[in-house]
């Protein structure tokens, strides 16, 4: 088991102002440190209490009262021993008790090391650890339903059956090879090709549900189109609504730049390039259709804008939606009307909405919920959302097509075992089974503090 | 002992997203309601100890992995059964917890409500409980240490003292009223005079301390005054530098709007009417001597900023604080000449900085701290910032010396009883041994959701 000489602290629970706030320690030191401010020993004390006190400084100036919760080494999320203090929620307070304990002998944890040390003592893998990432900035159901499932280890076990495989055949193989001369075949070759693909179309699954992965943890991409002044702006003030203050402008793990995010019935749908929108300088032509083909290419919904008080307008918009649906059969397109409660006029295939009075908001939200809730029906089908896990099945995917031209085309069984090795490399990093410090680096970088 | 029906539940932790949230339970169905979503039965489990498991919808869908803390009837902060759960800290996550949590019998606990509830049942007095909001909203070391003795029970003790005092006077006198006919003294009037000034001169000490705990609370007010263009808006900058994304713009329970202030070495500065000074179209005239005239009455320190590069400026801005200084002997003015990068030229009693290179904005902090760190020093005195005891004291006050004056006129004795009574519903108002509905839900409602 790994064990750290550090002691470290950090804030575990949100910044700013709360009821209480909750300071976490993981570290063979963790009693002892917290014992010299609190009010209580808590050498000796059993695992899985709580006890009420007062922290102090060394100066024996009073700072807060405090629950404290104590966990044993080896029962505790990290594995090491740990104390988790309940403060009163003040940011002074918070800071206070955090500079008492680091003078006191811990340090700030770095971020995503309360994680990473519950990876290195084998508390979860690799993949597990990047759940609790992705479950803490799940916004929507879909996205925590996947990362809990991640978390829960379904989608380690799954590799690790896959990797057992891998590595029957690639000693079977092997074995071969030690008795090359003679010219013997230990593995039957009609079970490793069947073997092989098997695994090849299971790792193919796996690589093209991060698609869905990806949609539903950064949202589904759905492109706002139309000629200026058909009221975007307006539509897109209405469509985040209150929605807004929850779901928008939270900086996630995952995410580099700041978008609009609209969760609706538990979907999480991104609006792409609102900047423009916000703006309002977005076209200069008409229909602006250069800037809205680049939209048009990240979207998987579009929604086409027309102006219900111009004829010629909604003719154009018309025929452009039906072009675009010959063009782009995989993206899917939806035609709005708007300010139909200016001139309610009727064009069959499009939603009638008035942005500006709101009206027919609703049946706009449900049509994009009904464009992908097919695909969100997840079942117990095990989804891809993480960038680093898709490559590595990629990769996995190649050594493995490899490795089945070589059983087709009948090379010698060493260069088939080097491809098998190789996908069992790629494999491995994703549970961990295989990594380097510059892989956990990266990973636990991106993890806030306090995790 | 109070004991509400209802079990009452909510987010105790900042809102966003952290790496943990923890959700409070309250009441008398605590276990009950959370064993009903939860992977163990906490019924009959020992008070005090920590339980790791997993929280479940009635459909049986899996939401989080949990650390559940529970609490027996009598031993917790509210005084009643209670649990915390610790889940991962998403915003959906919190969400579908409580949801849970509601469905299965518990309702959405009211601003306070927690807080309120150990009032109720004899956990705290209600400055103890006002004190509570305090420390959490606290944004600097003297706000906190006021708030923690307060919270401690130093005030209540000393008011509960005053109270006794009066108590025994009160009875003595209207002893008297008893025997009215026979004219006699039981309480000897030379000790009573003696016994009621000394008490007023202590709750008039107490209440004069309002000045200065309001300021540590709400921050020492500041104007920064002066000509357009001498600088203003780059001074506000950097004095607010890199504290601000600490200290500014929390919405704390106690101030309506959201002020600009400043933390330097623990000392909280309100910088007053900074809007103006952002918006850059402050002044009409040239001093624009009304609207700061406005400013310097609500202020306790005054920065009157010059512009070095203009002569003419620095002559009017000099004999204006000469000026100021005798017209407003209480106020603490302080002379700025700005932009001595550009002029260097000399003004004795003026700070001269460069806003703009940032030169000496520590040597006009470090004065801001000195003009009010006598005041600061707290040492073992009673402070009272909450404008609610402040009102409390001053009617007690007004009570009391109508009794001093009755004694003094000698007037009969039940008039004396009366207001000396009334002096003490006034004092007990404050403790809440006097309380009323209204005055509750009045403190508790300014409490934030989940104290």
């Amino acid at each position: 088991m790994f064990q750290n000489q550090n002691t470290i602290c950090a804030l575990a629970t949100a910044n700013g102002v709360g009821a209480i706030g909750v300071i976490r320690l993981s570290g063979s030191k963790s009693y002892e440190v917290v014992s010299k401010s609190f009010s209580k020993n808590l050498v000796g004390l059993s695992s899985h209490t709580t006890h009420f006190g007062t922290i102090s400084s060394k100066e024996g100036i009073l700072i807060d009262e405090v629950l404290v919760a104590i966990f044993e080494n080896g029962k505790s999320f990290t594995g090491e021993e740990s104390v988790e203090i309940s403060c009163h929620g003040s940011v002074y307070i918070q800071q206070k008790i955090l500079a008492i304990l680091i003078e006191n002998g811990c340090r700030m944890a770095n971020p995503g090391e309360f994680t990473q040390r519950a990876f290195l003592n084998g508390k979860m893998d690799l993949s597990q650890a990047e759940a609790v990432a992705d479950l803490i900035a799940s916004e929507s159901k879909s996205a925590h339903d996947i990362a809990l499932k991640q978390l829960r280890g379904k989608f380690s076990s799954e590799l690790k059956e896959l990797r057992e495989k891998l590595i029957n055949f690639a000693s079977l193989v092997e074995l071969e090879l030690d008795f090359a001369e003679e010219d013997v075949e230990f593995a039957d070759r009609t079970e490793l090709k069947s073997l092989v693909s098997n695994v090849l179309i299971y790792i193919k699954r796996l690589a093209k549900s991060f698609e869905l992965g990806n949609a539903i943890k950064n949202g589904v991409p759905v492109a706002i189109v139309g000629a200026p002044n058909t009221g975007k702006s307006t539509l897109l003030n209405q469509l985040l609504g209150d929605d807004r203050a929850i779901v928008s402008n939270i900086e996630g793990t995952t995410r580099d730049v700041i978008e609009e995010t609209l969760n609706i019935e538990g979907i999480l749908f991104r609006l792409i390039d609102t900047a423009g929108i916000r703006e309002g300088a977005e076209e200069v032509e008409a229909m602006g259709i250069e800037r809205s083909l680049e939209k048009i290419k990240q979207a998987t919904i579009v929604l086409c804008i027309a102006d219900a008080t111009k004829p010629d307008n909604i003719k154009e918009v018309s025929s452009w939606t039906q072009e675009l649906e010959v063009s782009h059969p995989d993206k899917k397109i939806v035609m709005v009307l708007n300010k139909t409660d200016v001139v309610p006029s009727q064009v069959e295939e499009a939603i009638h909405i008035s942005a500006k009075q709101g009206s027919n908001i609703e049946q706009l939200k449900d049509r994009l919920v009904s464009e992908v809730q097919g695909d969100f029906n997840l079942g117990n089908e095990t989804i891809v959302s993480n960038a680093r896990h898709y490559e590595a099945l990629v990769q996995t995917a190649e050594s493995l097509q490899k490795a089945e031209e070589g059983l087709a085309t009948e090379v010698t069984a060493d260069f088939v075992a080097m491809d098998i090795r190789q996908a069992m490399f790629h494999l491995g990093s994703i549970t961990g089974d295989i990594s380097t410090d510059d892989l956990l680096g990266n990973i636990f970088s991106n993890f806030c503090i306090g995790k």
